[in-house]
């Protein structure tokens, strides 16, 4: 049986690939994105898990769009207007994808920032779109770059992630949002605003989200992966009505609806009064990690390795000088640390920087420091 | 933002919309294809879901594919071979989407009985196939179609349900199914056998798998939303392993994987030894109720409605003499009775016979026969 002529255009995800190695014993991971499991509010749950033996009902077939009591909880929390409506799916993943499913024909051009998220660059490749790019910046995307490629009246929608970039941990700045609303506005763009680590902010102050400022063009993704626990897999997408209810269509056809027991179980620590405690611990832990990489990383890269600081999110991109991301990585799990390079996280062709993207969540400071000895040791050899 | 075209090829499935219309109080549904949820085995589950408050590690990040044990568990049940391989996805539904997307172009032709499932048209018709029909009889799809399709050699896959099938609930002959596999074979079709009933089989005995006749052409749908439960989203597809891998790389980009504590809560429920009885109870109630439901068809329905016996799965379907379905389904709604006419099961515009799906597992016998005497009271009228 052939494949699909769009299949053979996705890279698999080096990420996922290498998880696995990663997952080895021994391994000191800062390749993944995946928060410490040790933290999970499980203790909290455990009323919730005995209470889904005296529900019937939640292993039921539910509705396509999401658990009603959940979309209820998440309309009211995200303030969504009578003219909005929000889906719930597997993961914002499942939400990007149905997106891209719903909204973009072969051919079509869309535009994103590189570096960028992995799992987007799949989605609209499967999807066959014809993804253009612009440079990101510390404060944000190229806004000339993005009015150049908008003016030219071909971009449909914008794929962005202003909060804590994956792979950047940039943060866009307020000037740079308001630009990229009134832009999107102004050239008939939508906006597809990436939320994923926006709850996980340890330091200065949040800025407005873009779609704040374009909401009728825009539709955001949330997920729980970030805040709750990524197992479950859940996210949710919210936008205009009409464009909800598209995505409802394709999500009935993809899987009927998301597994309504996790739905449930979301709904009970969303609604738990200890569960502000929960982020605000898991923001400070974060924090700490982070301190402890970024300073190992100052102390022992000498010059060789570079990072603007990061305010909150996971990640830590680390340029090089002189230094082949690809042959480093591989030399580092061969002395059992893994990390990315760079050229993950561009399109395949596509001239990218010699960098690293580092995981602070995942490994307890001790880990941290040992695995930035290592890239140090390896960087000065 | 405009909908890709293809989306606004597919019909919304007739059968979730009115089960929020059938969903309401003191509405009688013979519409959906639901298992009832008085009989899921939670009582023993509750360990089970008690164990996931001591299991972290089910609530991180998991495989694509699916979670291990129950990968080992199902790969070891259902004897898949060392070239074959398996993947866990958001019910059966999910796994036809991943064919569609991965091996399906827009154009292509693909192939399957009509009255057809409407989850697998629209699956298809997402995914822009050219959906080729071919009759179906009590013992089969009709073979000189099949021949006649098949040998033009433009037919790249046959979508098949030969079990119990959704919505006639006829079961292919020993000797249909023979002929079906070879026909494939010969003219190198895909065969996707669609395998949820199967276990649902209350009278007479189980014939072999079709794909077990042209394993290396063929992929294997099964679910667990009607064995199990169908709230949690689970099932699975088999076949030959280079196209598993193709499956996990859409799956990748789709959801990443499927929630784990879903799967480890399914394994647990396979390991039972209770299952079996579960099953075997499931399945004698779903006789009782079948015989309660066509033993007053056949009193109340004179030869207005009439109907092939089955002998497992959840459906009847009824055909009607001179009387239009679509407003038999309607009068029945407004007397709170919820029936599906058989036009749901056909492409748009296409020639559909006057016929009801009637479900028979979810309401229980009085229910039946009182939702039996009124659909016969309407078409005495």
């Amino acid at each position: 049986m052939l494949v699909n002529s769009r299949i053979r255009g996705i890279k698999p995800s080096y990420i996922r690939d290498i998880l696995s190695a990663a997952n080895a014993e021994g391994v000191l991971s800062l390749a993944g994105g995946l928060p410490p499991q040790e933290g999970f509010p499980l203790e909290y749950l455990r009323s919730s898990f005995a209470r889904l033996g005296d529900s019937p009902e939640l292993f039921q077939y539910g509705p396509t769009g999401g658990y009603a009591p959940l979309l209820d909880f998440l309309t009211s929390l995200y303030e969504i207007k009578p003219e909005g409506d929000l889906l719930i799916g597997n993961g914002s993943q499942q939400c990007l994808d149905l997106i891209a499913r719903a909204f973009v024909e072969p051919g079509q051009k869309i535009a994103m920032e590189v570096p960028a998220y992995v799992g987007a660059m799949q989605v609209f490749a499967l999807a066959g779109a014809d993804i253009q790019t612009v440079d990101s910046h510390p404060d944000g995307p190229d806004l000339n770059q993005l009015e150049v490629l908008f003016s030219a009246g071909e971009t449909s929608i914008f794929y962005a992630v202003p909060d804590f970039h994956n792979p950047t941990g940039r943060c866009w700045s307020v000037e740079i949002r308001r630009e990229v609303a009134k832009l999107c506005v102004q050239h008939g763009v939508t906006l597809i605003e990436d939320a994923p680590y926006r709850d996980l902010r340890f330091a200065g102050d949040e800025s407005p989200m873009v779609s704040s400022q374009c909401l009728e063009s825009s539709l955001v993704l949330r997920s729980f992966s970030k805040t709750a626990m990524p197992g479950m897999r859940l996210g949710c997408v919210s936008g205009p009505a009409p464009w909800i209810e598209q995505l409802r269509l394709v999500k009935q056809s993809a899987d009927l609806h998301t597994a309504v027991p996790m739905q449930a179980v979301l709904l009970d620590l969303l609604r738990w009064e200890g569960y502000p405690g929960h982020l605000q611990r898991l923001k400070k832990q974060y924090r700490a990690r982070y301190d402890t990489l970024a300073k190992a990383l100052e102390k022992g890269g000498q010059g060789r390795l570079n990072f603007d600081p990061v305010s909150g999110g996971m990640f830590i991109w680390a340029t090089l000088q002189n230094v082949d991301a690809e042959f480093l990585a591989r030399q580092c799990l061969a002395r059992h640390v893994a990390v990315v390079p760079g050229s993950a996280f561009y399109l395949a062709g596509q001239h990218d920087v010699d960098a690293l993207r580092l995981n602070f969540t995942c490994v307890d400071s001790d880990g941290l420091e040992r695995a930035a000895q290592t890239i140090c040791q390896l960087l000065s050899d």
